[in-house]
């Protein structure tokens, strides 16, 4: 459990004596961390009666520790973090900390419905060893969520974060897609490193990386299912639930865009796609987390409402991976 | 401030301790309370600086209380409630309550994520002095939020309630409409006494009202635009947005309907429609703070990442209220 | 079969000669024509081989000319208008005038995607015995139907029709809500004398009557699930798919609302719901030729690619008629 | 003109006749037809009068056909197909086939709302010289467009076609995405060859291929902002609008695409994206016209309801060329 203590100095305005800290993973030339690589959005394991279950979440990180990864994403869509309460989610990251090798970068979702509870989040998320802040974008009054609200959202809280910070654009689940001109706007700041962007649509990615060439701004596919096509693009990474259950096979596909084998990523990327459907819209975090459970993780149960599959779903999900040669 | 040991003592498990209460509000004779009646859903003061302002509150409050309000909707999407702290929504809950006449009913926005949390805040608002929670539909993993999944999260949350549970439908905010056969269901339960449904599809409303008349079920519609029509098909009452600058108003169209006046009714609900929209879905809660400006209470600031409008968009505003007679 | 030679004077710029026909139904007084009333979207009757059936159609007429309508909705989305070709649309307006009394009013769906063709077939439908022209908005390339294209498209219509104008926009089928502003302007052409509404938003419905209160411009329901809220609104009547087979108690609706009796109006409109979804949005018009068979009509075959129901949907739609005591 | 007896021949019951040449571009081997190119969806000229211009329609073909181009797509959405009679329908693609080199393949859109015009048409157009039949979703009634419809609808359809027939999925303008799995059921058809996929979601065009590897079955990028990933997933080829002013620059993305030079590729597909959404979504066939004025195409006016560009939207299209360095 996270001390009180800390918890409470982030809750008072620790903010403002670290914001000189801002841009602190960027080297002394400039340049911004290299968040280029794949990363499975960890899942968090719950015990029968709904606690989190740390132990399992550290096995969990111990088998995936095995792949290429370049890090791994905590309190992502797939972390469950709306159903977590803020302690729990900074004890997620702690964990995952402890557990995570320096060499691999942890990035940690921070985003809350207001700038004020964001920025506490984003510096707590520091605090507790994040090296990077994913954020994703405040959703409930998206009726209001202009450009220009959303602009001013993510440079307050990039302007008082002492990591760098990536923005989160997942229209499945907030209803909204952080705007091209936000993008574009959002990316000249010093402490905005790139984007995750889950909504799908390579031809926007691929205007993202056009529009920011200039800027060091890099952008991660936010599901396996459109990887390749964005590295085609010029995308660097992806953030893939797949890879929670598939992490060899993603990693290898990273590998095949890189070094140019376009014919074989095809091949591959063709077999991921209805694995990668069915543990994201498909069947979302239950049918991802059964998936584990058959490879040999600790899936278990989400927190409610969020329920298991039934077992017609559950077949439908199995066919998914044996259909494509993965079960 | 509330003290922090009313607020652990709720994070301790209380609710099972607390769910024998359930029902409490229910009369000897088994009738549910009777929730029939205009609700403005206040909006929460903040001062420049962005804390919650306590005496703003009072004085709005102080003023709404001359209109013949059924009581008060506090932390609904009105109040800003995803942009305040658990503690700052119970504080607020608090002080609203100690405002108010005990003959006025407070409907108190208890709604979570999660089931657990929602059960949590539940159960304090009870213990702060609101009289029925009104629970928000969890929207995040939209995707996932089939009929049986509302359906046990609202079961849980009604079940472990001290107070009347009110079932509250937004699709503006939550990208999801509280599906039809859930709320038919849920009327049954003994502790569900209605539902706010904000959607505006009044043949929905009309066909909740005829599929839950044995249950004694009450519907209430969530916006002043649809009203009329709402009382047409057998709504009790309305939380209305509209009614914290045109509280009078929305009374009188109450009235009107209630008394079989529709005529008049008609004719005050065209000039009601404009202004609604203006203060709701077309310039959201910063609309409606600047018109409370205008109409003599306090409006203020919205937390960020909500911004104030700009001129041209105040001014269409104004001309909103202008252009059917109200300023 | 219309004549060929009717036909080609149709193709043939008769449009021109028409125009100073304008406002033909108009009366001396320069007040428009009443469309006050119910009228029943007429089905098309198709024998085994797919051909239009004109007896059936006829013996249909016969027996929905025994209920208190207004007049007929012919070629309305129900109509199977896009299935037909330009003679076969005309054919049919033709018998269904020919079969129906003078004082009956006959709504001719005239909508076709372009300007000129829509003008051409309203032209031709006034020549066959319409009485006013429904048109529907152009909807394939929809992200181009701004306002301004909308206005310039029905007032080109309106200029050049010789019969009165009634707009229609149905969203289920278009895609498209025909914009309040481009009602409003609109409302202000001497040959434009209403709109149809199927999108069912009252709110919308109530602001282009009050919008619209000073030209003489009516508007009609476009579906029987929001008919009492439409009246208690200020809509004139309403265009029913469910008067196909429920023509009685549609009428029936209209009386208790006619004559203030809301109460009663409430319980007969709560029974018309389910039924009323079923035959449109949730069955279709597959859906409602079926019911039309149950209830000594003509129903008859859809022309593909519309599809029979299954049995499972059959029974469902059952259900809806006998659940509600209608069957 | 179209002689009206080849119209009327095709009128009754051609078709039956004809069924026995189901398949006639398929080779003795039982290859099918191969489509693998690029297309511009050559637009229909009109005069200041709104009539079709042949001779402009002509001269634009010239120009285009020093390009290497596959061949021609022809009454596509961007040749305002909805806005033709049938005789201008088949009157355009009788010119565009005399004005073509018989090497290069001729795709006539030949959709209709109803399944049995659907077939008259697709018979017509290639009595008139099309190769191949692009037959788009019907959607006035989307609704009940379920799999089973549409599969019906394309199966009579290939059955009775004469010509090859291409699946054409577009649902920017239909409101409607063909099911997956129709389009693998649909996929082993011998009659159908392929599908143009305009809905930009790469996942998708990536699973098509996989699930349809066994047959024959040729999947066209439907824009050219997604054309390379559609290379990178497997598709072999594409319609895009904005071949008809950057013909040589999306057939050298076609080549860089098809010889693994993805670098360059990358580069020239960033520069497309804007060019490319500013004559579809964002100013639809208005804006491709207006740019193929400047190209030195005769673009012209549309018909009406399609309305001229502002002067406000000519200088953001004209921006989006500039920008990327094409004017």
């Amino acid at each position: 459990m996270l001390s009180p203590r800390v918890w409470f100095s982030v809750r008072r305005g620790l903010s403002r004596s670290l914001s000189r800290n801002v841009g602190s993973r960027t080297s002394g030339e400039g340049r911004k961390v290299d968040i280029a690589g794949i990363y499975p959005p960890v899942t968090t394991p719950f015990t029968a009666t709904a606690e989190v279950d740390y132990g399992k979440l550290e096995e969990n990180l111990h088998k995936l520790g095995t792949f290429p990864f370049k890090g791994f994403v905590v309190q992502g869509s797939n972390g469950e973090f709306p159903f977590l309460t803020s302690s729990e989610r900074l004890e997620v990251v702690s964990r995952v900390r402890q557990a995570t090798p320096k060499d691999k970068l942890l990035l940690a979702g921070s985003g809350c419905e207001s700038t004020q509870a964001t920025v506490e989040m984003t510096v707590s998320m520091a605090q507790v060893g994040a090296d990077v802040a994913m954020v994703v974008t405040p959703c409930y009054y998206r009726g209001r969520m202009s450009s220009a609200a959303l602009i001013h959202h993510y440079t307050k809280v990039a302007d008082l974060s002492p990591i760098p910070v990536v923005l989160y654009s997942v229209p499945a689940n907030t209803g909204l897609d952080l705007p091209m001109d936000a993008v574009v706007t959002l990316s000249q700041h010093p402490n905005i490193v790139g984007i995750k962007d889950s909504g799908g649509d390579v031809t926007r990615i691929g205007l993202i990386v056009h529009k920011t060439q200039r800027q060091d701004f890099q952008v991660l596919a936010g599901s396996a299912g459109f990887l390749l096509a964005s590295y085609a693009l010029g995308a660097v990474g992806g953030v893939c639930a797949l890879a929670n259950v598939l992490g060899s096979q993603v990693c290898q596909l990273e590998r095949l865009c890189l070094t140019g084998q376009w014919e074989d990523a095809q091949k591959l990327q063709h077999r991921l796609i209805e694995p990668n459907t069915a543990v994201t819209r498909r069947f979302g975090i239950p049918g991802l987390k059964k998936t584990m459970d058959w490879f040999g993780y600790y899936g278990g149960p989400c927190r409610a409402p969020l329920q298991a599959l039934s077992p017609t779903d559950e077949e439908a999900l199995h066919a998914d991976f044996t259909n494509n040669g993965w079960l």
